[in-house]
């Protein structure tokens, strides 16, 4: 099978929205009159954001769910994506698996391929989202990382450090309870992109991003974007593990300082966190019940610049809580 | 140096056009009002689009001038790219010859760096454009492949083959004269797209495309996709081989069959091929002036489905000519 036919037969699928889709030199996008397009690129490397035997079909999906989480953290809509894919050789069993995860978290966002490469290479999937955001008359409604003020209450989404306990647990780190182990993995592998919590926060959240390298650096950016410090309730972030709440999770024989690690620099979460001010805390509400995304305080903004991480006690934690990167 | 300083050194300029660039979760673009959006995605791997000691500056220029290369087969205005880059480590005098090459060209064109993604990985440059085509009333001026119609004459931008005499030089298969490697190189290793060219074909050619894979082959997708066929006069095609006109030519000692085979099976040309009807022959020699772009007919489309390629007696030639495909 040629390059070719490998797109015909896993990727090609008549455009429905898009002005062109796969098959000539561009693909042809129509952005919806008087908004901005929302554009996020993220690109997965074998042995760095996935094991080489990970099911495909999880790996398509996760493909495009970080990407997705990024328009989400702008509380863009979807619109399409492009594919471009370095394949060692040509696995059919593997590419259907992969181009089926794929597909069905594309669709069930309305997102749709448009476009892309394929090539010989170490397995590497780049992905390129496009997302709208109502822009009327030129101003954007995006959220962005630079709008928390002080006094802002700092929320995130669903869960945190699930991903990262599975992923030690995979390492070997730890040694899970198998049913524990599947939940928790099922959040590694299988990330929901809060696109719906994302549209419903626009005109309510002051700043807002989405957390993939961990909790404790993330926020840092938005911190500095919005020239602003923070405190941390680390018992209401530890709260957010949902494997606490697991029935094995008695079994699993993992202190609290472990399961912190796992929530403030656990990483691959891919939960929106986002600020407000205080009075909108019953919008907020609202919007995570229309969203059906659950949401949680655990901190607040701070004139002063830094980040303080306070216990249950109201002590301060030492800061030694990082982040992941690449190049570290 | 860690992930976000490497963005931060190499990589992030201010936005001047995009509404939001590097940075935040997603970077924002306002499209020309009443324009559609034409966007090209290219992947790039060591070993199999460039070799591991090429120099970064060119790699930096090659690695967009392939994606400018589609906008400019679609007659789209540049506007912006994004980046997503895997490197086996941090090299910083790698990086900053790359991200010179990257910008002389993105900066020749107004073509801006909105986003991206930096990770470790086998060297993998993949690379999504942006440009803008007009659209009045919600319909497109973009050139597509699928225009093409019998009695059409068969025009090709600028040279052709000599990327590719160039790479079998590299590869030890010919022996070039020095000054001969060099001219035949640079066409390799910094193709110049052809976007001016484009922008003055909207509205006169039926169909038009870049040529990457080589002529034979990739003429046959604008074939397929206008469901015509087409003669091309190999004499014409293989005047188009610069290296022919070289000074040092007559000491590289290779024969037209070889130099034809460079010529109709090349690749990595990054010329545009299109089509036009003959009435337009003299507008597009304005076109070419304006754009200052030789371009050069080399054939008609036939309402019977193939391709005939004929001698400079008429004698059609055996069609075993093939295109580059990464999994064939």
């Amino acid at each position: 099978m040629g390059e070719f036919d490998l797109i015909e037969r896993y990727f090609k699928r008549p455009a429905k929205r898009a002005v062109l889709g796969i098959g000539d030199d561009c693909a042809l996008l129509q952005p919806p009159p008087g908004s901005h397009m929302a554009i996020s690129s993220d690109m997965l490397v074998e042995g760095r954001h996935f094991f080489a035997d990970v099911d495909p079909r999880t790996l398509g999906h996760k493909a495009l769910a970080v990407n997705l989480s990024d328009l989400a953290a702008c509380g863009a809509k979807p619109l399409a994506f492009t594919l471009a894919l370095a394949l060692p050789k040509i696995d059919e069993a593997w590419l259907a698996g992969f181009s089926q995860g794929l597909f069905a978290l594309a669709d069930q966002h309305g997102c749709e391929l448009i476009g892309g490469d394929t090539t010989r290479g170490p397995l590497n999937i780049c992905i390129t989202v496009f997302g709208s955001v109502p822009a009327p008359a030129g101003k954007s409604q995006a959220l962005l990382r630079s709008g928390a003020q002080p006094g802002d209450d700092i929320y995130v989404s669903g869960h945190l450090g699930d991903a990262r306990l599975a992923l030690d647990a995979l390492r070997g780190k730890f040694h899970l309870p198998p049913a524990l182990l599947q939940s928790a993995r099922q959040r590694l592998e299988e990330p929901s992109p809060r696109i719906a919590l994302g549209l419903a926060l626009r005109g309510l959240a002051s700043a807002a991003m989405d957390l993939s390298d961990g909790l404790v650096g993330d926020i840092q950016h938005l911190l500095k974007a919005s020239q602003v410090g923070a405190t941390i309730h680390t018992a209401s972030a530890l709260d957010r593990l949902a494997a606490r709440k697991h029935a094995e999770w008695p079994n699993a024989g993992i202190n609290d300082e472990a399961a912190l690690t796992c929530v403030l620099s656990g990483g691959d979460d891919y939960e929106l966190l986002f600020t407000a001010p205080p009075s909108t805390a019953a919008a907020l509400q609202v919007a995570a019940r229309q969203s059906a995304t659950p949401i949680h305080c655990i901190g607040r903004i701070n004139a002063a610049p830094g980040l303080q991480l306070l216990d249950e006690n109201g002590v301060e934690l030492p800061m030694h809580f990082t982040s992941f990167d690449h190049f570290s």
